[in-house]
């Protein structure tokens, strides 16, 4: 038989066109998110004054299954997509796993990761709105990014709101938004008022996903013509995420391949939700069963030990509410390398399929990330991100089983970025003074208290 | 007509799988290099104590045409070849030129450059030679990570002289060949006979390739086991870089395409050599009379402010003697921050073609390098290194020109690398800090000074 290559692209022409919406093949739908004044479900006018509108149609749409990816966004997609299936031979001969292992790299763009593939889209939707620029946060600094080549790309002026840590950690990032053109603010910061509490409350915070999602959404309603725009957690953003599911799932049929297990880090969810979407997809109408993972950090872990509830997505509790796996909006991540794990909540489709049993999650430890991003930097002769490397820890650990097993498994992780930006991260991996952090059950119940009473729920 | 694709990737079948060495169709072919201590032409025993013996007989042979690529750097290759040829369509649309822009992007590998072509098989020469370890010198840091993958591949310990101002301006680079298990050491350093001698006389020097050559020569030649192993400037490295040409031709072939003109940056000459390889091999046998355009900085002109000379490889003057065009070994180049194209001299096989005037070579300025790389970046949602820049920068300038004229021109450039390790020169160009440096005529005459007498030479 032929050997399958190392790096299969399908062509332009072979790239999907329409985005698959999850939500409509699923039997039990994510609960309606709420609006915090009136705890009821939003509908599209409490939404518009926050988000682009097409942005809030696709984010409140249950029912149809796919949309049509605009002309312009195809034509900048193809700026790095298709992005590359990899086959991980060099891995597997290190693992000495019967498991075939195959990747998902979208990586290769200057955001370093997936989210330019939902930043191209939102971006998109807000010009087209005819918009005055739009407002966001980041954490890791790759979400930043990808809205500042977005905004380039369409002429968008772009505001972020960058967490703290991740400014600090991460020095070069900024410079790299800035040579797109945005306007980059550490946070918390004075500029808003939200940001001016959380000071005064916690003078020496390193910020969180949280706090900056505050920040960027009051800087939003407050200057004219000006939206905000979201690079996780949101039904919307899981819907652009598709297409690395979509691209996963053609190539690897093209290879003769159908993977028994899926494997995906999980900070808000996007990743997961776009990688696994049509092979959950095959689960939810009964066509196949593969195994769904999630591979979570121990230092934030709002599935495996968090509560399916009503939460803010925001530390200020300014946002409206999402039916999610959370560790409360009041809990306080700590500094953990993987910046973009580090989110109190998760995706309301993650989050509604992982309690109806469609998904398996694992939460890991720090130090046993970097040694498999290590282990895979040295074989693949690629650097990952920290977050990304929770997948290859969890692939790992299935090509591990398989070879006890004598099991020819077919794993299939999404390699969601590189390392580039995260040098820090690995030094003090490599120079032992790495910490593994596991919050407590009482630091648990610190965050749990945040979580706010919503009339009709437990 | 269809419209060709952005993106267009060979399949690893038609990936080439010989390399071609373009000395055997040049019709002067380079003037042998000389050992220092007799002024006469090295010999196969004369090289073999300071490099691989594989890469001594390809670094000698003029006249064999393709070399075969192991089959164990080819399966290693496909972690990240073939690379994409990819259309600028935005970048043509920015500029409103008649032109076709195409550029052959080499960065999209964790070295961050075309680099890891020659290291792949330099190491792999080392390790079958059943060498213990290797050394080797770095400026921007490409070349020393593309060994540092090289060396993890094929578990080959790497020894790297890291030149001292991109040890400071580039601190991640360290941490990368760190994580692929390389010793970095920044120089001059005091681990060498040559390194303390030149620390004597400049105590403050930041360093410069020619000094860590020194270094990692007198290292390896003193390290019994150990060899010495070069990125570029060398015969062989230019042979294996001919990959890069050789993709680009099958590519533009199957697009129906020929460039008109074609565009690199010059530094050491690997990347230019390897990318015109196969089109020069047009012009030198009467195929096709394409424009080869070098661009270099003009902070370092050795092509067109250089003497046509034999001089050193090394600031130390202990290896042999190439004739090249060159500053002299003792020229200082100043701290540009395009790092990797800062050596005082030039690959003797573009030096001899340039000579003979089959390449044209334009010297530019560092902050119009920048407001090429950001205008490119705004367009093609890739962020160039410096070096690479140099060659956009060329490109643009023949994309105007063909707007000017009306021509329908196609242009090839190489885009050697990403720029994500080069922020603080980004923020400098940004910040408006950065400052362009000329070489005045009595700083160039203070480097010819340092140039060899050599016997019938001129």
């Amino acid at each position: 038989m032929k050997k399958a290559p190392t790096r299969f692209y399908l062509s332009e022409d072979q790239m999907p066109r329409q985005w698959y919406n999850l939500r409509a093949d699923m039997k039990v739908k994510p609960a309606p998110i709420l609006m915090p004044a009136t705890m009821k479900p939003a509908t599209k006018a409490d939404l518009e004054p926050v988000f682009p509108e097409k942005l809030v149609e696709q984010e409140l749409d249950d029912e149809t299954r796919y949309f049509g990816i605009p002309e312009e966004v195809l034509e900048l997609y193809k700026l790095s997509r298709p992005s590359p299936l990899i086959r991980a031979y060099q891995l597997e001969k290190e693992l000495d796993t019967p498991a075939k292992i195959y990747f998902k790299f979208e990586g290769n763009n200057t955001s370093g990761s997936h989210k330019l593939n939902s930043a191209l889209a939102q971006a998109y939707y807000a010009k087209a709105q005819g918009l005055e620029g739009v407002t966001t946060e980041t954490g890791a600094g790759q979400w930043g990014t990808a809205l500042s080549e977005a905004g380039a790309a369409f002429g968008l002026p772009v505001n972020v709101y960058m967490v703290k840590v991740s400014y600090d950690q991460k020095p070069f990032r900024k410079s790299v938004m800035q040579t797109f053109g945005a306007n980059v603010v550490p946070s918390p910061s004075t500029e808003t008022e939200v940001g001016r509490k959380i000071l005064e409350q916690f003078p020496d915070t390193k910020g969180s996903l949280g706090c900056a999602i505050s920040e960027a959404v009051e800087k939003a309603v407050t200057t004219p013509g000006y939206r905000y725009v979201l690079g996780s957690v949101l039904n919307l953003v899981l819907l652009h995420q598709s297409i690395i599911g979509l691209e996963s799932k053609l190539a690897m049929e093209m290879l003769g391949e159908y993977p028994d297990v899926i494997v995906g880090c999980t900070g808000g969810g996007s990743n997961l939700g776009g990688l696994m979407a049509p092979f959950m997809q095959d689960k939810l109408t009964g066509k196949a069963d593969p195994r769904i993972l999630a591979v979570e950090p121990a230092s934030c872990p709002s599935m495996t030990r968090g509560r399916f509830a009503y939460d803010y997505c925001d530390t200020g509790c300014i946002t409206p509410l999402a039916k999610m796996y959370t560790l409360g909006s009041g809990f306080m991540p700590s500094a953990d390398h993987a910046g973009g794990l580090r989110f109190h909540g998760m995706s309301p489709v993650v989050s509604q399929l992982y309690h109806d049993g469609y998904i398996d999650a694992v939460a890991v430890e720090q130090t046993d990330v970097f040694d498999a991003a290590v282990k895979f930097a040295r074989c693949e002769e690629i650097l990952p991100a920290p977050e990304s490397a929770h997948a290859i820890y969890g692939a790992i650990q299935e090509a591990l089983k398989a070879k006890e097993t004598g099991e020819e498994k077919t794993i299939l992780f999404g390699l969601t970025g590189t390392g580039y930006f995260d040098m820090t991260a690995y030094e003090s991996y490599l120079n032992g003074s790495m910490k593994n952090y596991i919050p407590t059950d009482e630091e648990l119940e610190k965050g749990f208290a945040s979580l706010p009473k919503v009339p009709g729920e437990e």
